[in-house]
């Protein structure tokens, strides 16, 4: 017989009791957007979810709010007293919703340990990207089905300031145009320099692959050092190029990473454009599925933390799955573009393919641009381990005719032609 | 206190039963999946899914597998009899999963209202876009999200045949090549006629708007009338020419429709090509976000529908909320491109533009092509209620000047140029 529903259908009177930690701009979207929506909640899960207590740096008391709350929404972000908070109100046995995506890729399994010892849940859709549901289809509708890999474009401003560097800005510019329109920090770093990115990687592949991941373990390359021209290459061949977040099964382990790639223009993530996230799951039961939408705002965040508050309500949540360790690999193979800028002098060619084949380069593809003493030699290598490239640039760069360092980007190989 | 949870962290030795309906492509594709992965499903729940009993035509007892199961996969598709054993599993108390779109569009509300009663879960996330996890979204993401409108690529088989036909193919040459390749039944009316793609919206207006929606209640049309030259218009003027679902909210009530549409090409779902399905769902909390993959193959239908027992089996779904029902409205007003095969004749145009005039269409651009007997006049009007249009069609079509019924297809106006 089924397990009986021990609420299934009965309507309780009891509101659902709500503490919010941080009231900034997602904290005070939240608690607007869940007053908005409080009775179309009641009307599906029978309970109306109030906020019956909020902490700023300079109101409420934790201690009272956690007594009061059945669930504690954190919004406050950075590692302390976040991390104090949640797990503390964890060991209280509350179920718990975040969007702080720091605290979960540096103690993530510390909380979910947590969590699991208690049997409470832990959710944090917000934390990934914004409303776009990665989270919980990661959790849920592919718990069925083996992933072997996942690509993410999960960081709206570089994508925003790749999208306009695509059309022709230079990368100053198109950082001041991101901040101008609010999709950039004074100080961009944390997005530019990829560590954003690797941080929600580092979540993903500990969703889809069950493996904890910490940030420290995410290798992570940003957009700072690519040039026009590398987005010039990138139109001239139909590739979009992006900042790209990898979490995926290689042999011996798996590989999470975060940096700039071409995909040829019928990859999913090619076509995705401004300041929007979107993430590709690949299983080979389904092939691949895409997720995309806008990346966090104040309001879609609010929405993603509403979500998940409803998701515990209805019962839709576990407590977190218990770790499932793979080795992590960092040294992987990929097809690498390469630009180098050199004196068109003869020679220059065979000198720079023969150190590439002695360290087991092998080019897929040439083309030279220019002549004289500002000539562009940019190839497209077959997949090779990233060690054996970097040692081979490494001895390319110092020809006297390299006139400045070489630049590499991933490529995205399948379909690339 | 939060609600204890009762199986939380709690090993349970007794296997999750379930009794599988039906042992087609798609039933024994499921069966195959389930013994796969219930070692990772344990994992994560505590239980081990087994199938306890298969009912086929040929063999099986129903009665016996109800009795001995704790949910029943309904995998026969049709009407009867997989009406009757649901409906029996459901008062039984049985939890239901199905992938059946026929059953769910005809007689939904007869089995949400008996899924309630009963408080037991209803899943079918299988019967809209195959794995892509539409129906997830729809009820779990987005509860906290008022939804404005959807828009859905809902037939592989159709989109496979519009980008064959985008690529040069005619129509009958392109159905070939899907029938081929399997993506076309050997009678593939159904999909290119545009009722399975009504039979999945009236599901999603169901998710996204609490309306109780028939199949019969779905104005569609299909993708047979579409000429070559539709295609070349799409593609000199960038856009993408789809067969859209639509549900949303206009002024008085809600619409659900299918029909082919020209698409601007920044519209997530212009560059949808190939068999696959993709859903976008617009919100003023969120913008948009958008789902895509393949379309239902057995596979992906299988992962839909191991999903959704899994789902049941961790206590994430609730017996279906009750109807809201909005009103539905069939005569909408919207943005049309207008073909007509005329004879090229002083006066052609300005007699077309009267008449059009005389019924409110407004025109936004045209465009006159050849000269002689076989030019062609083309057409993109403003906003219109489609009623208006049709009188107004009516009478340009009596012209003598005008040599062939008039084409109309709509235009999602947005951003259109």
């Amino acid at each position: 017989m089924p397990d009986p529903q021990p609420s299934a259908g009965a309507i309780s009177p009891s509101p659902f009791r709500v503490g919010l930690l941080g009231h900034g701009t997602v904290g005070s979207a939240f608690a607007a957007l869940l007053a908005e929506r409080a009775s179309e909640i009641e009307r599906f899960n029978g309970r109306t979810p109030v906020i019956c207590g909020v902490l700023t740096r300079t109101r409420g008391d934790f201690e009272q709010i956690l007594a009061e709350s059945e669930l504690i929404v954190e919004l406050i972000g950075g590692i302390e007293p976040a991390r104090s908070y949640l797990l503390a109100a964890l060991r209280a046995g509350r179920d718990v919703v975040t969007a702080n995506k720091q605290l979960l890729s540096q103690y993530g399994e510390e909380l979910f340990e947590t969590a699991r010892e208690h049997g409470v849940r832990l959710r944090f859709e917000a934390a990934v990207a914004g409303a776009v549901p990665v989270v919980r289809v990661l959790e849920e509708s592919l718990s069925a089905t083996p992933i072997e890999r996942v690509h993410g474009i999960v960081n709206g401003t570089t994508n925003f300031i790749l999208t306009e560097m695509a059309h022709g800005s230079s990368y100053a510019e198109a950082v001041s145009e991101a901040q101008r329109r609010g999709f950039a920090e004074a100080d961009p770093s944390d997005d530019v320099s990829g560590r954003d990115a690797a941080a929600k990687m580092a979540i993903i592949a500990r969703l889809a692959f069950g493996t904890p991941v910490h940030l420290d373990e995410v290798p992570y390359e940003g957009i700072e050092h690519l040039a026009a021209e590398d987005l010039q290459f990138a139109r001239e061949f139909d590739l979009g190029l992006k900042l790209i977040g990898t979490a995926e099964r290689r042999p011996g382990g798996l590989s999470v990473r975060v940096h700039p790639a071409f995909l040829y223009s019928g990859h999913p993530l090619a076509s995705v454009a401004g300041p929007f996230n979107a993430v590709t799951v690949e299983s080979p039961t389904i092939t691949e599925i895409t997720l995309s939408g806008p990346g966090a705002g104040g309001p879609q965040t609010a929405s993603a933390v509403l979500g998940d508050v409803v998701s515990v309500m209805t019962g839709g949540a576990r407590p977190p799955a218990p770790p499932l360790p793979l080795t992590l690999i960092t040294d992987v193979a990929s097809a690498f573009y390469l630009h180098l800028d050199v004196a068109d002098r003869p020679g220059v060619l065979a000198a720079v393919t023969q150190v590439l084949g002695e360290h087991d380069v092998s080019i897929r593809s040439v083309v030279q641009r220019g002549t004289g003493e500002r000539a562009r030699l940019v190839m497209v290598t077959h997949p090779v381990l990233e060690s054996r490239l970097r040692a081979a640039i490494e001895r390319v760069g110092a020809f006297p005719f390299v006139r400045s360092l070489p630049r590499t980007i991933r490529v995205i190989e399948e379909e690339f032609v």
